[in-house]
């Protein structure tokens, strides 16, 4: 592999599941990563929307010029890489659990956290954040913290979010719980196995050293 | 295969895409439908519920009492099922940009024109719609909009969404289509490459063939 670039924004939450899949993968260091400030809104500035209509980050650059935007298409891509799949499943059955579960995580956990940040809060300031609905930033509010308890009784009876071991779904409920920490909501008491399981997948190599590149 | 139940609503644009996906691979026999009724809300009982969270369609159970949600999920199993898959993608690259453009397919067309159903219009109706936030549904018609245009600007340049062939891709975009037909939202006159493309696409026998069983 010779030219993976990584446009980031080192500290968000969706960037990080991208470089804990990287660090699982052991390929932090075959990537450069490239500042994108969200703070000032480059990422809806048009030379960053022709790498990504969607105007988000991270975005990787897998060959001059090709561009793959949505953190479960670069995972999909760095765990593929090698030919052995660890975060995505081998199984046709692996596959479907993982992807639900971690579409399921996006939807419940992640995706309202993110809309909250950007309608319930100031998010990255008037500039960038042209419009908002402060109404249904409060209720994805609402919705996150329910998703946490869905987790929870999902994590008593099982390790891993997507069954017997760690994949992409768990690296998706570690950005939901990065995002909340960032915006100072905490995850409920009650929720104790899924503040266990947390405490684990702080303790992993990929998330202690996310940020080292 | 020996046991594949999928809940369903035929008509409805997402249970289309996973009717669309067996079609393309030849499984439409395998499967039974279980018709789920979402006029009376029966996706957001308990019993439904303890199939899928998310309180959605479809749902395929693949094992007795393994269901799986979320039609990317879905679509990975049937299509992997047979070792050789032609809707998400053989290659790294391939599964990148097919995941990619599939999740874009989402995030700027289907979900938003189903978000406008939802809460921009009576939706299914008061006893399942029971929060409503109107302005964020309008504005989510927009953006399904604008999404059509980015759509429409990408397949002048290319026979299908994820580039050279037929993908989940293309299914995604095609259940795009089918939400705004339904809510009779049309596709905007020079958007032409998208208009030349979906005819093309509703002559696929998956497409014709998607409410035969
Ligand atoms: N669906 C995207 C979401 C990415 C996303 O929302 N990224 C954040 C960074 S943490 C972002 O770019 N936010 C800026 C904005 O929405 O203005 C993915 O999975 O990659
Ligand atoms: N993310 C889900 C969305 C599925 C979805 O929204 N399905 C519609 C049926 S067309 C539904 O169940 N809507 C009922 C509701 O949201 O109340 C997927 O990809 O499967």
């Amino acid at each position: 592999m010779s030219f993976l670039k990584l446009y980031d924004y080192p500290r968000g939450p969706y960037p990080a599941r991208v470089r804990i899949a990287l660090g699982e993968k052991g390929l932090q260091s075959q990537v450069e990563s490239v500042f994108v400030d969200l703070r000032t809104g480059a990422h809806k500035k048009p030379d960053f929307l022709t790498k990504n209509y969607s105007g988000t980050l991270p975005v990787l650059e897998i060959e001059p010029g090709l561009f793959i935007g949505e953190c479960t298409a670069i995972t999909e891509y760095i765990d593929n890489l090698d030919g052995n799949p660890i975060l995505t499943g081998k199984s046709p059955k692996e596959k479907a659990i993982i992807h639900m579960m971690n579409r399921r995580a996006e939807i419940e956990l992640l995706d309202p956290i993110s809309v909250y940040f950007h309608h319930g809060t100031p998010g990255l300031g008037p500039h960038v954040e042209i419009y908002q609905n402060k109404e249904w930033g409060l209720h994805q509010l609402a919705k996150s913290i329910k998703g946490m308890h869905y987790f929870d009784s999902f994590l008593k009876g099982q390790p891993y979010v997507a069954g017997q071991s760690f994949s992409m779904a768990d690296i998706t409920v570690i950005g939901g719980l990065i995002f909340a920490s960032l915006l100072k909501v905490p995850i409920p008491e009650e929720c104790e196995a899924l503040l266990e399981w947390y405490a684990r997948m702080q303790n992993r190599a990929s998330f202690i050293n996310r940020l080292d590149f």
